[in-house]
């Protein structure tokens, strides 16, 4: 059995997305970021990160989107969510999502966890001012160079359409000016007619 | 035919650790950053992340470490980098590289390369001084909760290895104390006597 921990308005969305898109059964357990249930003993002590998501299995728990995403795509293959079966297609797609998390959502991140990185209140102000910055620069490649359309890696759908769309919720928000990344929002208007993506918004409450 | 483009210091060594492990034929191009040979219209045009790794193939170029080093993994699978046959083991093995990348490596970029997060000279001093802080916290979970011991899986040797030791060596820079840290510096030192390392560290220079 499966149990998804998410927080809304996170990027868990991504992995609830995938895990519907490949017909698992799983539960969830809401985490509110708001009263910093992420932090609570009994939380860290079933993940130490304090972080979404998280997916409890049969072996264990884990972590990290990236990790995640492919992990569900190698676990119901029928669902063809990564091109299995071609070493070179799945080191670009692992580079796709690996961007994502280590680049596009730490810039987004400075946004709101500043604290991870000073203690300094007027820099975290400064992180804060930059993230238009930051967010628009690291989508401007995605939007250029790494979407390949209509999906990610082309013609077929795969996990790193849930994760792009995850992240593309937040470019208002992050202050991104939407008509400078046309591919992109072209690309998070089809996710949204998705059936799967209605179901995992619907659930993220 | 591959070519590691890399620069001394950086995380281009765990690639470079993983070819060697793999047996791989490869050559290498040094980038120098105290010269921004990373930002040349050259290099941009073949990677337009402007970052190392950068490994290119005969089916194109291929960037970051996670990517990377599950790639090697899979296209020399005689060399037992990873366990390619175990969803979830992989998705463990996946998840600490993840974590090397979105968090150890973010936290220790703040110390050199704030400018990607904010334009306020204060803020950039700011972050840097709160390199230890951040590398002490993200390195003692792995000391505590991530590192099997001796390798990072447990008993068998992965490309995971060659990523935290990538890293360990940024733990004196970075200002990190290694006596808190005393597994991951016993699996330092358990890789420097590999002859891969000795090797990888030898031509990254």
């Amino acid at each position: 059995m499966l149990t998804l921990y998410y927080a809304p308005g996170t990027c868990s969305l991504a992995t609830r997305i995938a895990l519907i898109d490949a017909g698992a059964e799983y539960t969830s357990k809401k985490l509110d970021f708001s009263k910093g249930e992420q932090r609570t003993a009994e939380f860290l002590a079933l993940n130490p990160k304090g972080r979404v998501p998280a997916l409890a299995t049969d072996h264990g728990l884990l972590t990290e989107n990236t990790a995640l995403l492919i992990y569900i795509a190698q676990s119901w293959p029928a669902a063809r969510l990564a091109p299995l079966d071609n070493p070179v297609a799945m080191a670009q797609l692992q580079a796709f999502n690996s961007y994502l998390s280590s680049t596009v959502h730490v810039a987004h991140a400075h946004g709101y966890r500043g604290n991870r990185w000073t203690d300094d209140p007027a820099a975290i102000q400064a992180m804060k001012a930059f993230v238009p910055t930051s967010m628009t620069a690291a989508l401007h490649l995605v939007e250029t160079h790494f979407l390949q359309g209509p999906f990610v890696m082309g013609a077929s759908y795969t996990v790193a359409d849930a994760y792009l769309f995850t992240m593309a919720l937040w470019i208002e928000g992050d202050g991104v000016d939407p008509a400078a990344l046309p591919r992109i929002i072209a690309h998070r208007e089809m996710m949204q007619a998705r059936p799967s993506v209605i179901r995992a918004l619907a659930e993220e409450v």
